[in-house]
C-alpha cells in the first residue's frame, strides 16, 4: 500500500483547504496518509499524525502543501532517506513545487499510477570550520551564503578550490549555489540560470567591491572553501536563507556536492523553461502545452 | 594669515610622519596650523589644538591626512561651514584625496598661493521618519543606505519620487548615491560612474529580486522616499557606510538634495577619468599628464 | 485657429482608423487639420496634404499616430521649429506616445483646451568628422551609436570629454543616449534609467572586453569625442538606430547637446514611472491613477 | 622518435625567433620537426616543410606560436585528430597558450620527458540549416554567435533545447560557448566563468531587449537550436569569432557538442584561476607559485 506523509506550511491561504481535500481523495484511493503531529492536532486528525523522524520507516511519497520555501525546508529535512516529494503551490508560482491546487484530483491519480519522474537534483554541504575544527554543518539544496550585516559596509572572502586560489572578493559576500538555487538568490547577485539537473556548483560574488570578480561555473565534484575576513563581526553564512550562523574572522566555510540529493516528483510535460518564462520574463504561458 | 586646520586617521601608517611634515612645511611659511586635541595629546603639539567644533571661527581650510573614509567623516562635520577640504592620501589610490604624500612641499606652495580650484560636491540629506515623526537625520557625501541583516533574505522598499512611486523593490535594500559616491559602494550594486559636479541622486536597488529593477538617474531637485517592510527586523540605515541606524518595519527614509555641499580643494591638471583609469580599470596613467 | 499636422505609419494596423476617427474629431471642433501628400493621396483626402517642411509656417501642433519608432522619426525631422508633438501610440506601450487609441475624443479635447504640459527632451547633435572636416551630421533624440558589424568582433573607442580622454574601449562599440534614450537600446547594453526631463548625456560600453568599463552620466555641457579603430571595416554609425553611416577607422565622432529640443505634449497624471513599471517590470497599472 | 609540427603567426612580433630557436632546441634533443609550407618558404627551412593535412600521418604534438587567436583556429583544423597542441604566447597573457617565450628549453624538455597533462576541452558543432537542409557546418572551441549588422538595431532568435522552447530573444543576438569561451566573449555579454574542463553549453543573450533575459548553463548533452528572424537581411553566424557566415530570416543554427575534443598540454602547476586573476582582475601573479 501506498503510504504518504503530507507537509503543509498553515500561513499559506488555501493550504489547510489543499490539505484536506488531498486527504479525502488519498484515502478515498486507499493510501494511507500522515500529517504532522502538530497539525493533526489542529485539524483534530489525531489518527494521522505522525513525526519526519519515522518517515524512513513509512512515508514512500511526501507531499508538501506551501510554496518553494516550505519544500526546501523538508528537503533538507529529508535528504538522507532520499523519498521522492510532490510540491503542491498554493503561493506564487515555484520552481520546486510540480502541482498545481486546480488540479489536485488529477496530481493525485498521476501519483498512484505512477505517471511522473524523479528529477534528482544535487545538494550542497557546508561545514563551519573554526581554529581548525568544524563546529557546524549543513546540508543546501538551493545555496549556501556568507554575508554581511547591514551596517558594516564589507567583508572579505578569500575562495579557493581543491586548495588553489580562486581569488580574493571584497564586498558583500559570496554565495555558493547548486542548480537548483540558481534562479534563487543567486539569480539577483548576478548569476547564470543553470539547467536543475546539472551537476555544477554556482559561485557569484555579491556586490563585489571589484568590478572583475565575476559568476563562476565550477565542477561538482570540487570542494571549495570560503576564509573570510573582516574588521567587523557583523558576519553570518545562512543556508538556503532559511538558517543563519555568526561567522567570526578567520572562519573557513567548506563546501562540496553533498552525497544525499533531493528526489522531486515532476510530470513530463511542463518544462523548467516554461517556469522560467512565465516567473521571470513575465510570459503567459499555458501550462498543459509541452514548452 | 592662513589657518589650516588639520585633522589625521592615525591608523594609517605614513599618516603622522605626512601630519608632522606638513605642519613644519606650514609654519615655515607662517600658515597658522591647528591639530585635533587628541592628536596634540599624542604628539606632545599641545599648543596647536582646536577642536573642529571651533573651525568656523578661525580655519580657512582643512586638510585631511588619510583615505577616502577618512575624509568623508570630516566632510560631513564640516558641512555646514564650507570650508574648503584638501586630502592627502596616505593610504591606497582616492577618489577624494588630492594631494599625494610624496609632493607635500608642492601641494602646501600649491595651497598658500592659491593655485587650486573649488570642486563643490552635492551631499544627500536622509531623514528617518518613524509613526510621522522624523526620529533621526543626517548628511550624507557618498551615499545613503537601506540594508537587510547577514541572516535575512529580503526586505521590501517601496520608492517614490515626489509622491510618485517609482516602483517596489524586494531584495538586499536601495541605495541613494551622489555622483561622488558613484564610485562606491553604488558602482558594486551595478549603478553608473557619474561625473562628480553633476547635481544628479543615483537610486540603485541591491541583488534585487526582480530582474527587471535597475539603476535610474533621477534629479537632484527631487524628495526620495523608501518605506521599508519585512517579517524580520534585520534592517538598517547607513550614512556613507559610516553611521548606520536600525530600521522598522513601516520605517520611512526621505533623501534629498542637502543646502550643504563639500568644497574639496583640486589640482587643474588632474581629471577624474585619471582616477577611474587607474583605479578601476588598473591602467598605469602618469599623474603628471593631463587627463 | 488651432492647426494640426498628422504624421502616420499606415504599416501599423489601427494607424488609419485612428487617423480617419482623429480627422474627424478635429474638423468638428473647428481645428485645420494636415496630413502628409502621400497619405492623403492614399485617403483621397487630397485637400489637407501638406509636406513637413512647411510646418513651420502653419503647424501650431502635430499629432504622431504609431509607436516610439515612428515619433522619433518626426522628431528628429522636426526639432529645428519646436512643434509640440502628441503621440499616438497604435502598437505596444511606448514611452513617448501619452495619448492611448481608445481616448481620442479625450485627447483631442484635451489639446484644444490646453489641458497639457510640454516636456522638453535634451538631443544630441552627432558630427562625423574624418581627416579633420565634418562629413557627416545628425540629431538624435534617442541616441547615438557606434557598432561593429556582425562578422567582427571587435572595434577599439577611445573616448573623450572636453578633451580629456574618459577611456579606451574595446568591444562592440559604445553608445551615447540621452535621457530619452535611456530606456531604448542603452538600456539594453546595462545603462541606467534616466528621469526624461534631466540634462546629461549618458554613455555606455557595447559588451565590453574588459570588465570594468562602465556606464556613465556625464554633463550635457560637455562635448565628447569617439575615436573609432579596428583591423576590419565594418564599423556604422547609427542615429536612434534609425541612420546609418558606414564608419572608417581613425574616423571621430563628435557629440554634443544639441540647441533644438523636442517637445513632448504630456498629460499631467501619468507619470514616467508608471510607463516603466507598465513595459519593464510587466506591472498591472492603472492608466487613470497617478502614478 | 618525437615528431612536432610547429603552426605560427608571424604578423606576431617576436613569433619568427621563437620559432627558430624552438626549431634548433628540437632539433638538439633529436626531435624531428614540422613547419607549414608557406613558413618554409620564408625562412628558407624547406626541408621542414608539411601541410597540416598531413599531420595525422606524422606529428605527434602541434606547438602553436602566436596568441589564442592563432591557436583557436589550428584547434578547429586538427580537431578530428586528437593531436595535443601546445601554445607558446608570443603576446598578451592567453587563456589557452601554456608556454612563456622566455622559458622555451624548459618548456622542450618538459615536453620531451612529458612532463605535463592533457587537459580536454569540448568543443562545438553548429549546423546552418535553411529551408530543412544543412547548408553550412563548422566547428568551434569558443563560441558560436548569431548577431545583427552595425546598422540594424535588433533580431530576433528563438532559442529551443532538445525541442523545449526556452525563450525568445530579442537584442543584438545570443551566442553559445564552450566552457573554454566562457572567458572571450561571452564573458563581454555577462556570462559567467566556466572552469574549463567543465561540460557545459553556456547560453548568453548580447545586449537583449527584456532585462529578465539571462545567461543560462545548459547541458552539454543538449541539442540547441536558434531560430532567427529580422525585417533587415543583416545578420550573422560566426564561429571563434573568426569565421563567418550571412543569416537570413528563418535560418535555424543547429548547436551541439562535437564529438571532437581539443587537447591541450597544461603543466601542473599553473591553475585557470591564476590566469583569470592575472588577466581579469589585473593582479600580480607569480608565474612559478602554485595557485
Amino acid at each position: 500500500m501506498l503510504t504518504i506523509g503530507m507537509r503543509v506550511n498553515l500561513d499559506k491561504k488555501k493550504a489547510e483547504t489543499v490539505l484536506l481535500q488531498l486527504i479525502q481523495l488519498l484515502q478515498e484511493k486507499g493510501v494511507q496518509v500522515y500529517i504532522e503531529p502538530s497539525v493533526a492536532e489542529k485539524t483534530g486528525l489525531h489518527e494521522l499524525a505522525l513525526p519526519i523522524e519515522r518517515y524512513p520507516e513509512f512515508v514512500k511519497i511526501v507531499f508538501v502543501i506551501g510554496g518553494d520555501g516550505t519544500l526546501l525546508g523538508i528537503a533538507r529535512q529529508i535528504a538522507p532517506f532520499q523519498i521522492p516529494i510532490l510540491g503542491f503551490n498554493v503561493g506564487n508560482l515555484g520552481f520546486l513545487s510540480e502541482a498545481e491546487p486546480h488540479d489536485l484530483s488529477d496530481a493525485v491519480d498521476r501519483v498512484i499510477s505512477q505517471d511522473y519522474y524523479i528529477e534528482k537534483r544535487m545538494m550542497l554541504q557546508a561545514e563551519l570550520v573554526r581554529d581548525g575544527r568544524v563546529i557546524e554543518q549543513g546540508i543546501a539544496l538551493n545555496d549556501v551564503g556568507i554575508a554581511k550585516g547591514s551596517f558594516s559596509r564589507m567583508i572579505n572572502c578569500t575562495v579557493s578550490m581543491d586548495g588553489n586560489c580562486i581569488g580574493h572578493y571584497s564586498g558583500d559576500g559570496v554565495i555558493l549555489s547548486t542548480p537548483t538555487g540558481s534562479t534563487a538568490y543567486s539569480l539577483s547577485c548576478g548569476g547564470p540560470i543553470a539547467w536543475p539537473e546539472l551537476k555544477t556548483i554556482l559561485f557569484t560574488p555579491i556586490c563585489p567591491h571589484t568590478l572583475t570578480s565575476r559568476p563562476m561555473v565550477l565542477p561538482a565534484a570540487s570542494i571549495l572553501e570560503v576564509q573570510v575576513s573582516a574588521i567587523h563581526q557583523e558576519m553570518g553564512l545562512t543556508i538556503d536563507g532559511q538558517l543563519g550562523y555568526p561567522l567570526q574572522s578567520e572562519d573557513i566555510i567548506r563546501i562540496q556536492t553533498s552525497t544525499f540529493e533531493t528526489h522531486l516528483i515532476k510530470w513530463q510535460e511542463r518544462s523548467f523553461f516554461q517556469v522560467v518564462r512565465k516567473k521571470l520574463y513575465g510570459e503567459i504561458v499555458d501550462d498543459k502545452m509541452g514548452g
